[in-house]
């Protein structure tokens, strides 16, 4: 057997299949840091361990997307370093704080596979799972991805395709966050006036700025994540493929426009859940990536009152202002200037 | 109201108005490797532990500057958003050593303001403080920002103009530096064997050495900085510019200028104030910065034997060795390739 | 005397020379990450601190080409400012672990002086050691660079060369490595399944994968090291050089052929010696780094049954996969694609 890892085909999986990743990672303050220089993000709790310890956490909180970004990027040498596409997140949840100082290793579990009609791909659906060294469970999310078959000619498995949930229910969210003392929660520190009583469904915000990539930059965030996946960092390679170029990893587009949309919820400080994701088309270097969000929904968390959650829309566009909103089209498919289309639940202080 | 911030114009502002700024930043350990790695400064006392507590120092201090710009860059939002031009600093004090763990936060009080005679903008001029969640006041600077009026036909307000000071006076310097034992000051590892009493007012050091700036490098400096002035990220609307191109962040101008400067000024481990600067013009990626230094003064601060104050004018260039100590024109203009001119009283060891 | 440091020329260096190096350095953390996010590096020793201490480390290490290129760093100003060339290395040797918080300095002996029969240039021989605020030596390696004649007329000096070991003994290797308990050696999350008794002499693998170097990437490196040599920063002077562009710091090579190695090395996870190295010829920005690695020898450690160590040659291209071990020509020459031909002993688990 090969000592390299040509990565999995369609046929190497199979429905119970639980693989457990390569490389365990311990999070400091040096990657909040560099998370910070690559997003500019601005939320006080992640920002300030005074603020954070104020409402009653232990120190600040990394970003919850920091956690996805290294947990997602464990599982590609497994998972997709054949995929085709990285096709959707759904139920996703944050089940703890990660601190500095905690390691993390992830865990999948094949859920689901089905041959497309033209047998010569697939699509994988995992639940991955992100822990500590201590066993705390971080993070779980299904992904489902488009692999390749190693051999069109293979028979198609039996189709199983899981049902996943629209969005998560409230009642589940909000595990990762301590009871907040919000009398210590100070508006002019947040940077924003508005809480959680400010928000109505259907309320749609421009986030106004927008944020050019470089090729340094992209490569920095995902190599930070130990995601290898070929398609981000070969130019050599990269330069005789479609598009001519490296493509961004879909995720530091989700962190570009979250970041970009502390300007108009910046008390929107922590992602609860993710209800569902699609990378709409690719980034490539140079491009501008601005962002608006529509409230989806609104509910309260059981139990706390401390704390409630708003369902968000986060739609990136790439050189095109979100004035406009620009979404999908009548007949459903996207605007040109689409990148992402995220479904997410943030909690907010009441 | 809008949820979003689009930022102050000229009358937004009074004087007399106290602006707390958010967000709360906790500066750590990587945000001292992320500076190193931006700027490549060598100065011991900020680059070792084990230098800075053998003369005194709790733990290495984070360099001056990241103060400078953490602070600076939380003003951001509130006062120069829609800033036509950062006009100068002035009364710049460090005021208290910063370590690794401290959160920094920053307020403004406006100072000053006049309309300018074209009615379209005007001067306003603040006093911006930065602190620790402790109370600790570590930073306090004036700046003037030239501001866009929101409505041309709103009435000019009576002009006033602080006064201030064309330098600090060396009985005011050296409250972030602990007394030093000298006695372990080792100039083969600080990099230079000239020490206070080996600079004279009128010496001219050109530092040689040139840096090349990276799109990339600027953006992740100035988002670590957190701050979110337009121009410095968005490709996409400038491009439209009168410039065509993104602004490098003035702040990592003064950063490379200083990084430069090691090499003549090795000894000179701390700026202990700002008297003055003026970004004279802009740089942008791909140009190369040079620097030299001009001695202004030399003073003793009183009550200290470890350490002595030297003013410092810092010129950088663009495009431009500095072995002519290129700066001003007979008329009082600059030479072209003139970036910053910086003036500054830096610390030495007696 | 100048205050700025204008490097050494061939007189400068006399056999016996013992120069101690400017700036001390604390590393951290920040560092770690800053690596990380450079190399994409994923050896789980070094990642994990988890993973570390459960093998009977005191927490996760920093990368040995870390120190490496810190070390290294620190030499530049006195040793290679005026060089013409980096010709080669021998006899390193990692001798203590490094962990975060350790401040780091370096010493260089001139061990050998030989001037070249243009009569215009010289090989200087240093033995450089790096060591802890403590005084322990972490590392220790031989240099030979060519070096600038100040004075083209001045005589030469008698011919001294060391002595250099073609490679270390396998009993001087792994005293940076305790004792492990390799019953918690987890393949699963070291990412292989290879061993030491798996690897054989002759084997070669490709590590497939390849990484395309950006400016701002390998400046950030070099800064990050505090690595002035001017060829790597300045494009306004490089313009004029006979490649018209910035050189890209050879360790930065080695550190981008390391982390590839990964895919086929995973467990290597220390590097215990440099035998050799060569940077056969340079690295531009835009060039796409490939590598692969050939078993030289394997040896076990007297006294350990823990670690075994495996000598390896690894070669780094560009532009060109590795797929055919692109290496030497019949007549000793390279091929054109290679860049980099290192040798050196890496530990692996029993």
């Amino acid at each position: 057997m090969s000592k390299t890892n040509a990565g999995n085909f369609f046929e190497d999986f199979y429905v119970g299949q639980v693989i457990r990743h390569a490389t365990p990672r311990t999070v400091t303050s040096g990657d909040m840091a560099l998370y910070t220089s690559l997003y500019g993000s601005r939320f006080a709790v992640q920002s300030s361990d005074a603020f954070a310890k104020g409402l009653g956490y232990a120190h600040a909180p990394i970003d919850d997307l920091l956690t996805f970004h290294i947990v997602f990027g464990k599982t590609v040498p497994d998972i997709s370093l054949n995929a085709v596409a990285n096709l959707g997140y759904a139920g996703g949840r944050f089940l703890a704080p990660v601190y500095p100082g905690d390691t993390l290793s992830a865990v999948s579990e094949v859920i689901g596979k089905k041959e497309n009609s033209n047998g010569r791909t697939g699509v994988v659906y995992v639940r991955s799972t992100g822990y500590t060294s201590e066993g705390t469970e971080v993070l779980d999310y299904v992904r489902w991805v488009m692999v390749k078959k190693r051999d069109a000619n293979s028979p198609a498995p039996e189709p199983v395709v899981p049902e996943l949930p629209a969005a998560l229910q409230p009642v589940a969210l909000g595990t990762a966050v301590p009871l907040l003392d919000t009398d210590h929660w100070d508006n002019d520190l947040s940077g924003s006036k508005d809480r959680f009583a400010d928000y109505a469904v259907g309320e749609k915000i421009d986030h106004i700025d927008g944020m050019t990539v470089e090729e340094a930059e992209h490569q920095i965030a995902t190599r930070l994540y130990q995601n290898t996946a070929k398609v981000h960092f070969n130019q050599h390679t990269e330069s005789e493929s479609r598009f001519g170029r490296r493509l961004i990893y879909g995720g530091h587009v989700i962190s570009l426009a979250r970041a970009l949309s502390f300007n108009g919820l910046g008390n929107a400080f922590h992602i609860a859940a993710i209800n569902g994701g699609r990378h709409v088309s690719p980034l490539f270097a140079g491009d501008t990536v601005y962002a608006w969000s529509e409230v989806l929904d609104i509910a309260e968390i059981e139990g706390r009152r401390d704390v409630g959650a708003v369902r968000l829309r986060l739609v990136a566009t790439k050189n095109m202002p979100c004035s406009a909103y620009p979404h999908q089209m009548p007949d459903g498919s996207y605007h040109d200037s689409v990148v992402l289309d995220f479904d997410y639940w943030a909690l907010m202080p009441i």
